[in-house]
C-alpha cells in the first residue's frame, strides 16, 4: 500500500504500524538470479540509463521478496559524469576516476552540476517505477551524500583509509569546503528532482563517513550534510551510514527524519544515541543472511526486540545485501520479520 | 629509562609522569628510509626471521625519533606458519593463506601449535632487541588476537566484510570456538614466551573486531581474549583494537591493563566507556601525520586536552603509521607530544 497508509511511510512517522515494514539496501542486486539476467544483456551503467530496465530492475525485489517499499535503480556517482573526471564502472572493481580530485587547483576546475541535464534518465526512471508500482508499495529514491561522494572523487575509488580526502579537509580546508558546497547543492537538486518525479521518500548515503572522528565530522561534513536535508522538500530523508557510532548524535543533528543504523551498535543502544523522538533504520548484519534459516530468525528477533515495538523502526540491514546471498534467505528474512512484529 | 621508572611503565600503572609517553604502532615500518634500506636486502618474511636484522628494525624508530617505547618487529600471523594453511606474505599484497580453514572439518583438522619450535627466532629478537635497548626504554612485545588471526586463517587473506568468519562463526559456533581456543592458547604461551624474553608489556592487536556488533563480540571473541589476557603475567597488556566505538564496555571487560582507542571515538568519551579506572593509548588518526606540522600540533594538542592530564594516558594513533607519511612529521609528532604534555 503506497501513499500515506503504507506501513513503511507510517513508520517513518513514527505512527504506530500493524507490523514492523522491511526494506533491504541493495534488495534489487547481483544476488537476485532475474537481475543477473538482465546484467547478462546490459553493462552497469546501461542498465541505470535506460528507464525501463531500471524501472524493471527496481520492481524485481518488490514482486519476489514482498519487501515493503523499492528503492530506485541507480549508483551514487551518476551525479558526477558531467564533472569530466574519467568516472568508469570497471568490472569486478567498482567505480574508477581516471582523474581524481586533490588539490584546491584540482576543485577550482570544477563547474557546478547542471543536474537535469546529467541525470533526465533517473528523473525518467523514477516515474516509470512509481507507475509501474501503482501504489502496492512507496518508493524511495536516494543520492550519495557530499562527504561519502567526494571520498570516491578525490580518491579515485573506493578506499580503505581514505589518506587522500583526510590530506584534502586538513590541509585545504577552503577547497574541501568549496568542494562539499558543490556536491551538497548538485545532491539537494538531484532529490528534489527525485521527488518530484515520484520518489515518496529518500536515502542520503553516507556509507563511508564512519572513518572521521567526531571533531572532524563537526567541521568537515555536518555543514554540508544539513544543507542537503535542509533544501529537501516534499519527502522524508533517511540519513544513513556505517561505523557510524560515535557519529550518531552528530548525524542526528545535521538532520534527517529517519537514522540509519548499522551493525556495529545495538538498536537500542543506537535509537538512545539519536534520541528516542527520531525513527531508526536497520541493523541485521548482511552477514547473518548467509547464515541458516535458524540463525537469520534468532538474530532478527534480536533486533526487533531492541526496537521493543516502538513506532519509528524501519527494519533493515545495516548495509546492502551481499552478492554471496542465497535469494531464499532473503525471502525469509522478510517473511521472519512480518511474522515476528505483528501486533 | 626502561624498567619501572620509565614514563611509558609508568603511564601504564597510572601513576603520574612528567610528561606523556608516546609511541607509535608501525613505528618501525617502510615510511622510515633505514628500514626500507634492510626490505631492499630481505624480504619481509626474512626479516622476521633474523633476529639481529629484526632487533636493528626494532631500535631504528628508538634512534630516530624518540619515542618512549619499543615495540618488537614481528608480524601477528607467524605463528600460524606450522597449522600448515600455506602462509604467504605476497608483494604489495599483503598476507595470503592459501588453504583457509572454513569448515569443521578444516578446524578438526588443525594440529596445536608448538609454540616454542613455531617462532624461535621471534623470542630471540626480544632478547636482542632488550639487550641493544640496554635500558633507554621498554620494549613492547605483541601477538595477534584470537578474532583477528582467526579472520585472516578463515578469510584466507584480509578482508572488508568478513562474510566467511562470521559464516563459521554463526552456522558452526563449535567448531568457531574450537579454533579461538586453538588460538588462544597458542596466543598466551607466545605472549609469555616474549615476556620470559625480556618483553616488558605486551599490546593484543584486535585490529579487525569492529567488524563485529556487540552480541557477537560477547558471544564469540570475549571469552577467548579474556582467556589470553588472564594466562598472561609479568607484565601488563595493551588490548587493541578499531572502529570498535560500541565494544569498549566488553573489551575492558575482556582484560587489559590499557585499553586503546583509535580515533573514530572521542578520547575523553572512549575512556569514560573503558573506565576512568583504567588506562588508555590512542587516539590520533594516522592520516593526521599526512597533513601538515600545523595540523598535527594542532590535532595533538586537541587529544592530550581530552585526556586531561590525567594519569593513565600513553599517546598513540589509532592505527598503524601509514607509509607514505613523512619520516619529518612522525618525529615533529612525538616532539610536540613530549612538549604539549609537560608537567
Amino acid at each position: 500500500m503506497s501513499g500515506s497508509e503504507s506501513v513503511f511511510l507510517k513508520a517513518v512517522r513514527r505512527e504506530p504500524t500493524p507490523c514492523t515494514p522491511i526494506w533491504l539496501m541493495r534488495q534489487a542486486g547481483r544476488y537476485l538470479p532475474e537481475y543477473r539476467a538482465m546484467r547478462a544483456r546490459h553493462s552497469f551503467l546501461e542498465l541505470c540509463r535506460n528507464p525501463d530496465a531500471a524501472a524493471e530492475v527496481t520492481l524485481q525485489p518488490v514482486e519476489r521478496l514482498g519487501v515493503d517499499a523499492a528503492i530506485l535503480f541507480a549508483d551514487i556517482l551518476l551525479l558526477l559524469e558531467p564533472l569530466g573526471v574519467g568516472l568508469e564502472f570497471a568490472k569486478g572493481e567498482g567505480p574508477v576516476i581516471h582523474r581524481p580530485v586533490r588539490t584546491a587547483a584540482d576543485v577550482a576546475r570544477l563547474a557546478p552540476i547542471d543536474v537535469d541535464a546529467a541525470v533526465p534518465f533517473v528523473f525518467e526512471t523514477v516515474r516509470r517505477a512509481r507507475r509501474a508500482l501503482a501504489g502496492r508499495v512507496p518508493l524511495i529514491g536516494f543520492a550519495g551524500a557530499p562527504f561519502t561522494v567526494a571520498s570516491y572523487l578525490v580518491e579515485g575509488g573506493a578506499s580503505r583509509e581514505f589518506l587522500h580526502t583526510k590530506r584534502l579537509m586538513y590541509d585545504e580546508p577552503e577547497a574541501w569546503h568549496r568542494l562539499m558546497d558543490l556536491l551538497a547543492d548538485a545532491t539537494a537538486r538531484y532529490l528534489n528532482g527525485q521527488i518530484a518525479a515520484g520518489a515518496e521518500a529518500v536515502q542520503l548515503f553516507d556509507s563511508w563517513v564512519g572513518a572521521l572522528g567526531p571533531d572532524d565530522y563537526r567541521a568537515y561534513v555536518l555543514p554540508h550534510s544539513r544543507a542537503v536535508m535542509k533544501a529537501v522538500t516534499g519527502a522524508p530523508v533517511i540519513h544513513f551510514g556505517t561505523g557510524t557510532a560515535a557519529l550518531l548524535p552528530l548525524m542526528r543533528e545535521a538532520g534527517g527524519e529517519v537514522i540509519g543504523l548499522d551493525w556495529r551498535v545495538d538498536l537500542d543502544a543506537g535509537w538512545r544515541a539519536v534520541g528516542l523522538d527520531v525513527a531508526v533504520q536497520g541493523n541485521l548484519d548482511p552477514a547473518v543472511l548467509l547464515a541458516s534459516p535458524a540463525i537469520i530468525r534468532e538474530r532478527a528477533r534480536a533486533v526487533l526486540e531492541r526496537a521493543a515495538g516502538r513506532p519509528g523502526h524501519v527494519f533493515n540491514l545495516g548495509h546492502g545485501v551481499h552478492q554471496a546471498t542465497p535469494v531464499e534467505h532473503v525471502k525469509a528474512l522478510v517473511d521472519i520479520v512480518h511474522e515476528l512484529s505483528a501486533r
